[in-house]
């Protein structure tokens, strides 16, 4: 058995996809599913799948990589912990702290680097999933101190391998980030959504580009939603809050003075510096040395200024910056 | 001159893809804007066009089209009235009852019939323009009592002529429904957009799909977004305190039981009954006679109730309805 083999547990949009493209980029890989009609059509697919964890993990030293929803973290982990108490974690949960959490908890012994591809669409399930599903995509891999440079280099080269790029973060700057970008972006198209729906037959009819492009991800899969945005809970709490506050002085300025000035201002700056950013020139390159005492730490402060990690051999792993 | 002259006073993204594509109908087309250079670019595109109100209004009996933003209809008013006071009026205009009231105060003589083409790119200007807009798009025509039966057929037949399909609405429910469709989604998207931005670059580094969508139209021209929404105060506000309690409820629900079943799920029914309502066949069909006493309020009704006029010959209309 090598250490290229990759055990996926949890064949849905995310670990389906993730399935595909580890095979294409050339690992072995087996997946588990609970449900015998998924892993039917994952056999059929011509992959090797199986129900249960503890075939799963059987007989080898793969990385695993936990693609469950958050609430079913908890009762896979358990399973984890009976088969492969040492193994090399990771995931794909698009929360990160409450994993984190519950891996020291119940897997201590697991050499655990979380991550999170920054992709997805509103459908879900295996046959949703495709190969480049992270194509061009931001795949965060946590860099906590305490992380294994060994596994944080496989885990990297993962995500490097299924056409993504690597964004070092800690597991609190990335909950706090998702919930501005991801999780209040699914909770205002359900409000959207409401409220469309509260005009009738009419306001559906005249419905076009702006309801349908801000209420797409509400045709995501309820369970889904809730189990990111309620797993992250004190986070989003404080991006609603924000959306609140702002929403709320739009309705005073609009109801006082007629005006939305500031309001439509401020977005629109705030839209085309999103733009601007996704189109500016990396030409700043950066290696670090993962087994150095600082390496995580320089490569979260990296993180958090936009870099992103597009090369890994061995432990070391190079950086391309904006500045 | 032939009655299938149309005037497009405006050329940005909407007159100008106005012009192009009832130009493509065969009808006699003539641009006015106040820009030498926009004018400039409209006759090396091959139109007639040019800077003067006057000269565009000259020696014929032109459908006048509206297509400048609202705070502007009161600037163009005038001039119409001096040039062409009897004239067939129409507009594109995202607001009804301010144009109609400006319509009835400044140019009382004109046969108005309003109108509101429901497409659009976060682009604008000429140069954005393309005659295909239109193509598939819902196109609101004005219906409320009074209407000159030949101009509102003529409007129906212009925007059906276009590509698009007529709904025909009073303009008070007209703008009740943009406000919820429309302008509350441009407003909650600078909300998110400036929400996103609060997160620095990490966040928008991690910001994908949902952040996309949910922002693309605060990439708008800052002016236009609020000429439609401050012009559509009173129904926006009730849209926007809508979603504020509906956003207060999750944000409250979130906080005291950790969940947002009911946001969630509220939301992904409504996109799925919108959803639903967009593909729900037409199988139904009713003719109305625009010259008898109750054909626009019947036109309201049915177009209240999702139905689409799909054909008008001389004044009787036919329109396709969904039950």
């Amino acid at each position: 058995m090598s250490e290229r083999t990759l055990c996926v547990i949890g064949l849905g949009l995310i670990g389906g996809s993730l399935l595909r493209a580890a095979e294409g980029a050339g690992w072995k890989v087996r997946g588990m599913a609970r449900s015998a009609a998924v892993v039917t059509a994952v056999r059929d697919a011509g992959f090797d799948a199986t129900t249960t964890i503890e075939e799963a993990l059987a007989d080898d030293d793969a990385l695993v990589a936990l693609a469950v929803p958050l609430p079913a973290v908890v009762d896979v982990l358990p399973m984890v912990a009976r088969h492969a108490p040492y193994c090399r974690l990771t995931d794909v949960v698009s929360v990160k702290q409450p994993v984190a959490a519950a891996v020291a908890r119940l897997v201590p012994a697991a050499r655990y680097v979380g991550g999170h591809p920054m992709a997805g669409t509103s459908a879900s399930g295996w046959a949703a999933g495709s190969a480049t599903l992270f194509t061009g995509a931001s795949w965060v891999v946590g860099s906590d101190d305490g992380a294994d440079p060994v596994v944080w280099a496989q885990v990297a080269g993962l995500a490097l391998e299924c056409g993504a790029h690597v964004v070092p973060v800690g597991t609190a700057d990335h909950d706090a980030a998702v919930a501005r970008v991801s999780h209040l972006p699914h909770l205002l198209a359900a409000v959207l959504a409401s409220v469309g729906a509260g005009g009738g037959s009419l306001a559906m009819a005249l419905a076009a580009g702006s309801f349908t492009d801000g209420t797409r991800v509400a045709g995501s899969q309820p369970e889904l939603v809730r189990a990111m945005c309620e797993g992250n809970r004190d986070a989003l709490l404080a991006a609603v809050d924000d959306a609140l506050g702002r929403l709320g002085a739009a309705r005073g300025s609009l109801a006082s003075t007629g005006g939305l000035a500031a309001t439509i201002q401020a977005g629109h700056l705030a839209r085309r510096a999103f733009d601007a950013a996704r189109d500016t020139a990396r030409d700043n390159t950066e290696h670090i040395d993962l087994t150095a005492p600082d390496a995580l730490a320089r490569l979260r402060e990296l993180g958090n200024h936009g870099a992103r990690v597009v090369a890994v051999h061995d432990t070391c792993c190079h950086l391309e910056l904006t500045t």
